[in-house]
């Protein structure tokens, strides 16, 4: 059985790690150790086969760039093929709708309107609910700028990442998984660690890490407001305001290869400002807090195995690292399973 | 001019008062006043017609029928002519949006899902935005129910009676109205009290103090739960759960003729339960109050005037007093502007 290990903690390296241990029995150490009580005469040598699916990570939740997000299900600043898109996000929502059932905090269905200055219906609207593309007459009740000519109304769900990320570290202590704190310079480092699927998770991190000068950051600054009045949310060309379960995250900016974490106050009152225009309930608003972060932009996700090596990449989701979370993790299991299978191959001859 | 006065002080009541003050200049006995200090030369006899509209209640907000009420827009338990219910509907939903874009408190779009055993699609859909009836793949998400056989969603507007009857009232004081706390037994008794003009919005009170025996009361115990999780309602043919500012209202009872006002608490936990079956997320919710109250049920809103009296009837909304208040109200002002013009016709005879 293969050393695994899971390089970065946000929703996609979490995941990622979860995904492996549900989809791979053998790297539940918990239930195995369990099982083994039973039937270990029957199979002396599995016991040795087991081995813990170890995260590696500098950061981790409620301090990555996953925290951040307002966990909206739709893909956002991510140019990928929309076809694996739409996969990647209806696996993701099935996920959330078996983490709803289980009456687990911070995800729901939501509602709200998309305005835009063109007319153009996104693809990815087909794995939303209760879309009505609006009349002239509607929009003309909606419309709150000139620029707001076109929209549509759909209902969609809100992933809170820092309390589902909390569950999916709960679920993969149990399954005996193991996080080690440590900030990885090179890939070479994690081989040299004894590792044999390295899975890379670390978005932003992995240009400097894996040399990947496609990966690049695309600033974001959010606030975050209490406004349980507002019961739907509202996106147009620049400005977003979308529900959480206590809160509302306001947005938003879309700085390409800006790098400063600081927040900018003048923008921050912007944001605030330009939301109300569009929701005019939003103005008695507490504002609880502002935030920036960098969204790992990249033409495409990079999610394949390197040739004859033991490395794996998931990255590069840029403003849809919550939305795609789920279909990433699961092609990266079957990646995984593909390389033991080589890995098992090879050492048979 | 005639002195008029309103009987009740629900939000039938208040609202008419206030519709009067707005619609008939000279009940509004400030902003008169004001005009009349620039002016008063021109128009000496001005001054001596003005008089200010009173509301007679033994009740006031937040102990009336209204403050029970959900405020979800939409007709239920009226049987009245649905063009009739869809035109006052129509004009309370333009009240709403005026005073939604006031930036008030109480009241925004909610949107959410009808269920059904039937499939019946009720004719007041058609006030409602961003319609969808739901396809058998879409009922199978929904369902929680064999009874849940058809279904619709739609948006609507939620309007908190308390918040919004104090804002109403403060208008109505603006406006120079005035209150009086006291028990009317019978209707002769305000008429000796020199009113000109009555008008009766006492609901449920009008079976003793007209002696009108079709209005009869329809019992409804509801809860108030916090669940800022769930950000869409969920009505069945026989639960409803239902989006306020801070709080879900869940019901509900449709006990037909029972006076019984006291809180059955194996009932409350019967509507929770329910609820829960519903919208599983409502397992976590907060429980705060239970109220009871009798809705003021009648085949059809009575709003007439009496013939060649001087009293007009504006009850019987069953439940739908919120969802039709300002379509009555104004229908009332109008009965009233014609009464006064019959009295000035007799007056000059």
């Amino acid at each position: 059985m293969p050393k695994i290990v899971v390089l970065g903690a946000g929703i996609n390296g979490i995941s990622t790690a979860l995904a492996i241990q549900e989809s791979i029995p053998k790297c539940q150490v918990i239930k195995q150790r369990m099982n083994l009580s039973v039937c270990v005469s029957s199979y002396p040598d599995v016991q040795f086969q087991i081995f813990p699916v170890t995260v590696i990570s500098d950061r981790f939740s409620p301090n990555t760039t996953s925290d951040v997000a307002a966990g909206l299900i739709e893909p956002y600043l991510c140019d990928d093929d929309v076809d694996r898109i739409i996969k990647w996000t209806r696996t993701t929502i099935l996920r959330i709708q078996e983490y709803m059932a289980g009456g687990h905090p911070g995800a729901e269905e939501q509602s709200g309107y998309y305005l835009s200055s063109v007319k153009s219906i996104p693809k990815w609207l087909e794995v939303m609910k209760n879309v009505h593309i609006l009349s002239e007459k509607e929009m003309k009740e909606v419309a709150k700028r000139p620029e707001h000519k076109f929209g549509f109304f759909y209902t969609t769900w809100y992933l809170e990442p820092t309390a589902y990320i909390k569950w999916e570290t709960e679920q993969f202590l149990k399954n005996g998984g193991q996080f080690l704190q440590q900030k990885i310079n090179k890939i070479d480092d994690v081989s040299k660690m004894g590792y044999d699927v390295i899975v890379n998770c670390t978005g932003l991190g992995s240009r400097e890490m894996v040399g990947d000068k496609e990966v690049y950051p695309t600033r974001g600054q959010v606030l975050r407001v209490e406004c349980p009045r507002v019961k739907h949310f509202l996106i147009d060309d620049e400005y977003y305001a979308l529900l959480n379960e206590n809160t509302i995250t306001l947005g938003g900016t879309q700085d390409r290869n800006q790098w400063n974490t600081t927040i900018n106050p003048i923008l921050s009152q912007k944001i605030f400002e330009e939301n109300c225009r569009n929701i005019p309930s939003l103005r008695s608003a507490r504002i609880l807090s502002a935030h920036v972060d960098l969204r790992p932009t990249r033409g495409t996700v990079r999610l394949e195995a390197e040739p004859n090596g033991k490395v794996i990449h998931n990255y590069g989701h840029g403003g849809s690292g919550i939305t795609l979370h789920w279909g990433c993790a699961m092609e990266c299991v079957n990646l995984v399973k593909k390389m033991m299978l080589e890995e098992k191959k090879n050492s048979k001859i």
